[in-house]
């Protein structure tokens, strides 16, 4: 039945979660239009391993530019500081100063509209809740309530074609994701998880720190760093 | 306590219903921002009233554009033709083609986001469910669903610090609407309701005759129209 299989979005950044989780939909048979973000990031780098890995998925994408016309998070402000070598203990319990006010809320409020636009019925999120930063926008609870959003705030209020949110990572430790993104071929080569956008990935920043520790635990090398 | 109020966000639009919920949430008492959105307007004549409502208002405001790449609508499609002249009865039971998909879901996130940056903790939206267009993001359940997503998606989330929604005009006629509006004295004159950008409202939109309804049954004429 080529042609007719089922549509989803895929929430895509360039980083390792959001990368694996697009090859987790196409392995599940969706047809992926991949919605790519450029929201004023501190570096254009991620956006464009984004667009490098969309392309190596062979999937459709979309690049959608917001200028928020307000700041408040180190990841827009060039002039705030990226926290470094946070204890990795500690990360779950304060909210860091690279929390980007309601991006998630943002970025789903997107996807749903592209889902309604193209009649897709899933969207996926590369959430992770068990080895991520302490954002409140990547936990289960906020994505349970964001479903219902779409139940009661979209065409689906009224047809019944409900939009589910998918988020397959969600209670996975970094090294659970690697180990799936591994059976699945994503070119990990291609992601870019680093807060910093120098020529090599800083080793420092938590997002830096959250992808070692799930290589280190398989005990591979990031193919990112080779 | 003069630069001690409360904040808020209001969504406004241009229309009559916006108007009249910027000005319920300044007589609540709020220091007053709003939020306009240039989503892409086949007409840019509602962008420019709700600047000249802002400016009469003395209210701070921000103008939020966003280009969605992707259509959906007649609002966003000049070769769609805007409805008119559908019974009103019938109003409610089906999607116009003027829906444009999660327009709310999109507009509350940003709202979301500013209120956070700016530590507001009260968002104003003038959605109502009676008199009103069929969208599914305009009901009561939509909006209960959102704040909860607020509550659980946000820094009130682990702070307490809760950001909530109010839609005075829920439940209100455009009768009951435009008679809190003439007690707040909002500039009727200054709010543009009609889907067409034409130099006069086109009286033949579900938009204006909904208005014309309103201002009907209180045997007044619409400034606009003078």
């Amino acid at each position: 039945m080529k042609g007719k299989k089922k549509k989803a979005v895929v929430l895509l950044s360039g980083g390792l979660d959001s990368a694996t989780t697009l090859y987790a939909a196409k392995d599940k048979g969706y047809h992926v239009t991949a919605l790519i973000f450029d929201y004023g990031q501190r570096h254009k780098k991620e956006l464009r391993h984004a667009v490098r890995i969309a392309h190596a998925a062979k999937c459709a994408f979309v690049v959608m530019k917001i200028s928020l016309p307000w700041k408040g998070s180190a990841l827009l402000d060039r002039r705030q500081k990226i926290p470094t070598r946070r204890l990795l203990k500690t990360i779950s319990k304060m909210i860091p100063s690279t929390y980007v006010p309601s991006r998630n809320i943002i970025f789903l409020s997107f996807a749903s509209s592209l889902a309604e636009a193209i009649g897709a019925r899933a969207i996926f999120i590369g959430a992770n809740a068990l080895d991520y930063s302490g954002y409140p926008d990547c936990r289960p609870e906020f994505l349970s309530a964001f479903q219902k959003v779409l139940l009661e705030g979209t065409k689906a209020a009224l047809t019944g074609q409900a939009i589910r949110i998918y988020a397959p990572l969600i209670k996975k430790t970094k090294e659970q994701i690697i180990t799936l993104g591994i059976r699945l071929k994503v070119p990990y080569g291609l992601t870019w998880s680093c807060y910093q956008g120098k020529r090599k990935p800083c080793g420092s920043c938590d997002s830096c720190l959250l992808r070692a520790k799930g290589f280190d635990a398989l005990g591979l090398k990031d193919p990112a760093l080779q």
